[in-house]
């Protein structure tokens, strides 16, 4: 993909903590939210990094995001917590919670707070990774705007609901971070641009059928109009997309059935609340034996699965988490590229906030 | 599928009970295993039921089940164990194992147990509804012999490595029991007696290719001659297969690498040793609120899936689970269906144990 600009990392983070700053949150708020925002962008996953920051803007202008809600927590054991969020950034709810997990895996072994009335939180593996660096086991899901679409059925009842796991090991941690879905909305929009015909199995049309037409699926999706992203699987069960339709299910059990929030076919139905819903667990796998030799364990099996065989043609086998933290390695003290799209949006709203925009 | 005999299943029972009490297992082993080996013939899932009696039977006689190994719990906090299972049958540790996660669940909130040494357990759903049947969140998930291979490669290095869930609801249970395969050894073995193509994307050849061979696929995975079954999600990245071998891993780091035991990689490598590890949680809801009302929401959302708008030409949209509890209504007083190979198995076993075979 062919980017518009490279914005410096350290300019584009100041950037966007004094836009944060002009909304009214604090300066530890601000710094919190941009950490998990860019962080996205220094793993490589461009889609849920600054690309997203006019969303956020519009939801901070029209209330949908709350610059004064303050998460309360609902009721609490020694490893358990429901939190409600009041409407917050899904970011400071989403660090509150899994700090609160890590507390309670720290002194009592394991920790999962269950969160809702919450926002969009950007990438679920910035928080199973905060309970990673901490030397714990730390998994994150989070439910969002019904747009995949149960096996046999016609219209979008799942978010993309994504399950988040992080595990030390050397000389990289593991770290899942996938949607349940067979793709997220991003690889739609982009065949779409491209005039591509989709792969066969990735969405269906308004009747529930296989689609390849990336530009009508998008328009229905938008409209509700029917149809939407298949389940990771694919349609209807022969390539297993049950497992997909399964895992989702799974993902709105554990963030909004836990928490009495909004299941992924209500969120965004009620006015002026988003009501996305969160999960967050820690472990210290220490309760399971000594911590270094389990580490140890990690590593060699990752290592192996990473040393064995290549495909032919392949020049190398990944485990998850590989890939972000090389990209990490690279952009934390380079630049962020940016496309043409997203670098006026931020001079938008630069302006609109009347936030000094330095890139160049 | 045409069935070969029918057999009524109180007969059924009997007969397995009086072939597992002729190993010299126990009145009260000998029910436990036949109750979790049969509930999969009772779910409609006939792959893992009486059909596998003639591995059993192979194990216990060449002693990688060992009659006498005897469950030993290596460490145990309030939360948590890691067990040893001393070669025990898989249903044997698999429900010993279950019980003490929900007697912790019950106590503390949350029990994890981590299981080495073991053997094959059947259903990974067995487990997780115990804990369902006490009120609990059940989790469940086994590694088992690698038959996955990894994206970009071309050995099998991971199992099927399920992952079951379930949660109690009305009128009918979630329950989600899937491997992190697109499919298991037994899809491959159907479309191979039929002489039938496989759908591409569900196995690869040996140099790591999709391949619609089911008989090349077959036997290159007996052969270890490389290739074997696709993740979840496919070959290669184009539909999410990364995603199928992520939670392939996350099974055995929570079967095998939390219980110190063999990853799949290296399940039946050691000689006289199945080595299998299984993992076990259970939760009590009740922690995060109140269970009739959390109970009524998680009813509420499935009920809501369920009723959606169907694709064009289907009749129904399922919840996990509820296929298998209809089975299990029709067979529980009727009968199991067996095919000729598993009956004329069944004979076999009765003659080599000595046990009267009374099925007509």
């Amino acid at each position: 993909m062919a980017y518009y600009k490279e914005i410096k990392t350290e300019k584009l983070k100041n950037f966007t903590i004094r836009i944060f700053l002009s909304y009214g949150f604090s300066d530890e708020e601000s710094f919190i939210i941009t950490d998990a925002l860019l962080r996205a962008d220094l793993y490589g996953i461009e889609s849920h990094g600054v690309q997203r920051l006019i969303r956020y803007h519009n939801e901070v202008r029209n209330g949908l995001s709350d610059v004064h809600g303050k998460p309360e927590i609902i009721n609490e054991t020694g490893i358990s917590a429901v939190m409600d969020a009041k409407k917050t950034m899904g970011q400071l709810a989403g660090v509150k919670a899994m700090n609160l997990a890590i507390k309670k895996a720290k002194e009592n072994g394991c920790g999962m707070v269950s969160v809702r009335n919450s926002n969009h939180y950007g990438i679920a593996g910035y928080y199973s990774n905060m309970a990673a660096d901490q030397d714990l086991i730390g998994i994150c899901m989070t439910n969002s705007e019904a747009i995949t679409v149960p096996t046999f059925a016609r219209i979008a009842m799942i978010g993309t609901n994504p399950i988040a796991l992080a595990m030390p090991a050397d000389p990289v941690n593991f770290s899942y971070d996938a949607s349940t879905s067979v793709v997220t909305r991003g690889k739609l929009e982009l065949y779409n641009k491209n005039n591509e015909a989709l792969p066969d199995q990735w969405a269906l049309d308004a009747a529930g059928n296989s689609s390849t037409n990336a530009r009508e699926v998008l328009q229905n999706i938008n409209q509700k109009a029917g149809g939407g992203i298949a389940p990771l699987g694919g349609v209807g069960e022969l390539f297993s997309g049950h497992k997909g339709y399964g895992l989702g299910i799974i993902v709105d059990l554990f963030t909004a059935i836990l928490s009495g929030g909004l299941t992924s076919n209500h969120v965004q139905t009620i006015k002026g609340l988003n009501g996305i819903c969160h999960y967050f667990m820690a472990i210290d796998y220490g309760i399971f034996g000594d911590k270094a030799e389990i580490k140890r364990r990690v590593s060699t099996f990752l290592k192996e699965l990473r040393e064995s065989k290549k495909a032919e043609g392949q020049e190398r086998i990944y485990t998850h988490g590989e890939k972000e933290v090389e990209m990490m390695s690279i952009r934390k003290n380079g630049f962020i590229p940016v496309n043409e799209k997203t670098y006026k949006e931020l001079l938008d709203i630069a302006a609109a906030q009347g936030v000094v925009c330095d890139f160049d």
